[in-house]
């Protein structure tokens, strides 16, 4: 196991939920170096921080041991799990948040957090993540093993997403909105490796998303500027964007990717 | 003393000025390791600072440094402090920014910082952070002792803010908002410990807010999804939240912790 | 060369942009020290980028190696450059976001990135800060020399910002906006040197914008709460800020930075 914790969080940066959390650590793992994955996630939305999770875990030094964090139901009975996959460790509540990052990194083993031992000695309702995550986590890098944190569950038994994949309807691939950014560049849950596999050799597609068809590039300067386009970004995810603006100002929405609506695209052989 | 420097600024991720006042602490204090405890606190508000301090300061390493800047009179005549508590180090404007914390980390000795000696050579009107504070903290961190820094005061002349405490006024527990964070939850200034000692026994409670009667519970998902709630939060300070959304946005006002006008809730025994 | 390596990109806090980079600088140059300049640059703006930039160079550790990415040309033909300046080395696309920058740190030697050998394996079509950037500045702080990094070009020929600089028209300086910072102050492209040079000997000036004409002071408290004040700020631009409040709501504009029009505030001799 490396020294490295890696946090990421839906704390914000207005706040000081992190730097607790982060004090916690240095305490009980003063040897540790902590790296900040993001603490930006939109509040509360497990499908934005799964899809961010994903981003940087192929990019992480062997080992690491993750702490994430976005807990809408942190006080009410949802699991809290520590679980070892081929790669890193992982401390999360189990609500589908790891889902996209255990694709890549498959879960070998997995605890449910039941034992006090491992916590704060005082545990709030609200911020398990200085209570419990992060004393959990200090133990990991410390040494204590995995199944002394807590009892052993199937990984198979681990929370997913529901929704988190494209499907193919009527001929068409639907994706789903995971997650704005802060250029306001939209991506889908439609990975290239989905899409090509299912691309029949020699087609064309199109991408239609609300009423608008929108063509499919290499990248946002392949078409004039105030023009939007789709295109596989950096992290292999569908995207639709603006060059040289916002997509989600021109499609004149605002970040409301907790409303319960689903927001799709759709790939379309033309 | 340890080599730790944590620092607080309401300078926000936009600019640099955070970088400029770290790169002149890297520069003198080389050794010195850099906590950040936030620097979002809302532009200007000292209420809100303090309250994010002192949630953060039981957590830090005995002997730590804390460079706290909220600081809206700079180039006026408020005075610049450097302060020894029981347990940290303070350097920060005296305007009432470490009144929460110093309640609960008493102060045994002060400063006031009118020693350009420990200055950087040149000081502009607008930028004390890194012209004052962080040159003076890394003076600290690298030994130089309290009382030369600057001219002893007495602790009990330090600025305190008015309004920082709950009051009793007709029965009730009146209670002002100190801060509203990143989920849209309402902090007030009530403390659990104070509202124990006030609770007559065997009593229940209700919470007021504007025209609203919110129930007192352990915690938001002990109400249903979208309903107000209020609970003491995880640094023991009063909360008004809504389960899976923000109070902000339910009350529907926005962040406007600068106006004069005096928010409060009230606690009435029911 | 030290083994500092700053960073300034406009990737923002709500993504893995910034992390994804750093990890990719951890794995490559695990020795080196990681600092934030900033990420929160305004969306593809180059000018707020440029001027973020030459406020924190002149604190820096001599021989730094400064990673600047703020690339609305990603993808397109836009030049990659790493250059040697007196003081520091930087890599970042070539739009004339170093232009201020390397004002006061005269370049010295420089070379376009056209050697792969030096990138990530797979370089994306949007997000060359991971994939071509952060590992240039790996070889940097690992040794590699920097004519090694790509072919030789002639530092006169890095890309320079236009309007960059105040002119004299009718008798007043006029001076374009750069940046706006978090506490909504207007920033300037007039240096107070230039300002003295310009100014004739025991003349007083006021400021103009829009409508309005503004007091020249020595800082913002030296007027009135809630009005508006003109002064050279801490890192000597002119600055236009409210007392106690915000310039960018007391003109009743957005952060509209990436609007074509052009922003001017004039100086003129009373």
């Amino acid at each position: 196991m490396s020294q490295m914790i890696a946090l990421m969080t839906d704390y914000g940066y207005l706040d000081t939920y992190v730097a607790q959390l982060k004090a916690v650590l240095m305490n009980m793992a003063p040897q540790a170096t902590l790296f900040d994955i993001t603490h930006g996630v939109h509040a509360r939305n497990i499908y934005s921080g799964a899809y961010l999770l994903s981003t940087v875990v192929p990019y992480l030094p062997e080992g690491t041991v993750i702490v994430a964090v976005v807990d809408p139901g942190v006080g009410s009975k949802r699991r809290a799990v520590a679980v070892r996959g081929t790669r890193h460790y992982y401390v999360a509540p189990d609500n589908g948040l790891l889902s996209l990052a255990l694709r890549a990194d498959l879960p070998r083993q997995a605890v449910v957090l039941d034992n006090p031992r491992y916590f704060l000695p005082h545990v709030s309702h609200t911020f398990h993540g200085r209570d419990i995550f992060a004393p959990v986590a200090a133990h990991l890098v410390n040494g204590v093993p995995l199944e002394q944190l807590g009892s052993p569950i199937a990984p198979r038994t681990l929370q997913v997403l529901e929704d988190i994949d494209h499907e193919i309807r009527e001929g068409c691939l639907v994706t789903h909105l995971l997650h704005i950014d802060r250029f306001g560049n939209l991506i889908f849950d439609l990975h290239e490796d989905g899409f090509r596999r299912w691309l029949p050799p020699n087609r064309k597609v199109r991408v239609e998303f609300g009423r608008r068809v929108i063509p499919l590039k290499r990248t946002f300067s392949d078409v004039a500027e105030g023009k939007p386009v789709a295109y596989f970004g950096s992290s292999g995810y569908l995207e639709i964007a603006v060059n040289g603006g916002s997509a989600m100002d021109f499609f004149g929405f605002y970040i409301l990717l907790e409303e319960e609506e689903e927001l799709v695209a759709k790939v379309r052989l033309q």
